[in-house]
């Protein structure tokens, strides 16, 4: 009597699905079954868009966002306010930013956080380029947008301090009490930081 | 500012990766941002087996299990009981069957069940070839393994009919309390099913 690997023509499929981060055994299984049940039209169709825009996505020159072109949109485009930097640890944080649909400036990507448990130091990083960058722009104002976890503070801590020479204002994210949450299942560490970094409420407006 | 659909390249393949099952927009998205962190061959050949496997998989000519040649390798093993026949609704089923290790026997596989709403009729299902084959071979059981939906239960109820007038004794699973669960959280139709289903304790043993 075999296993499943053993009868099954699909295992193959179920073994590339299982590579995919959160995919178990039993939901590449299911992700197979359903590409089965597909037109080969559109499984062609899927797979060749993924094989191609990995293929053809490389790093843009300036803020080292994913791109197709030598420099990103948001670094070609002519809307965005150049006085302003963003420094993000990877470009999953930069479309977070950009969803909010509350930033209008230009990006800095990173590329990780330090991190010297996995080997990864301030030179492993795109921090001489950030450098470079600021002292050839014009930037008043760098927003670190970096999660507030141990390896972000440590990056966090680092670029403040290669930063402080430089005639901008640096800035971080505020911590606090996420929007619609309960005081009562804050963690401490959360509620510490909302209360060291609480602001006064205007009594005027 | 654009919206992410707008600014990123990577959206073609974010859009291909959010038609799976139970992958909503930002799955995908991080689905993606994993993707493009492999190397071009790893994912070269993730989209190939896929496309691959969905173009040489078909039916096998006998069960309608998939497989890649006439026969699955179920149907052309030496090893399997041939007097038992396991009647599942799709390949899902038959998978789920192979994965307890406690069936020898050989499948037939319906490909659906019998849903009037979703204009699945008897007549749709692999029901004929069922019979054909239940007439040609020398089966003493044919066990009905179809899930105990209304749409699984109709199929049951038309199975026993057409097949009461067959020599061979048809069964179906057991249906009652899963193991590992509480009175207390059973539903009540399974509570029912478990106490209209109970079984002798053998006190010898």
């Amino acid at each position: 009597m075999g296993t499943l690997a053993d009868v099954s023509p699909i295992s193959p499929m179920v073994a590339q699905l299982a590579k995919l981060p959160g995919v178990g055994q039993k939901s590449a299984q299911r992700l197979a079954f359903f590409l089965l049940s597909l037109p080969q039209k559109e499984v062609d169709q899927f797979s060749n868009v993924i094989r191609d825009v990995r293929a053809s996505v490389r790093y843009c020159e300036q803020c080292y966002n994913l791109s197709l072109s030598p420099l990103c949109p948001i670094c070609q485009s002519q809307k965005r306010d150049r006085f302003r930097l963003c420094v993000v640890a990877d470009p999953k944080g930069l479309h977070s930013i950009e969803r909010t649909m509350a930033y209008n400036g230009l990006y800095h990507v990173l590329g990780g956080l330090i991190s010297p448990l996995d080997a990864v130091h301030p030179e492993s990083l795109r921090i001489p380029e950030l450098l470079k960058r600021i002292g050839e722009s014009m930037f008043n104002e760098i927003i670190l947008a970096i999660n507030p976890t141990i390896e972000g503070e440590a990056t966090v801590l680092y670029l403040t301090s290669v930063l402080s020479g430089q005639p901008v204002t640096v800035t971080k994210l505020a911590y606090g009490l996420p929007i619609g949450s309960d005081l009562e299942y804050a963690d401490e560490l959360t509620l510490q930081r909302a209360l060291a970094g609480r602001t006064i409420v205007d009594q005027t407006r």
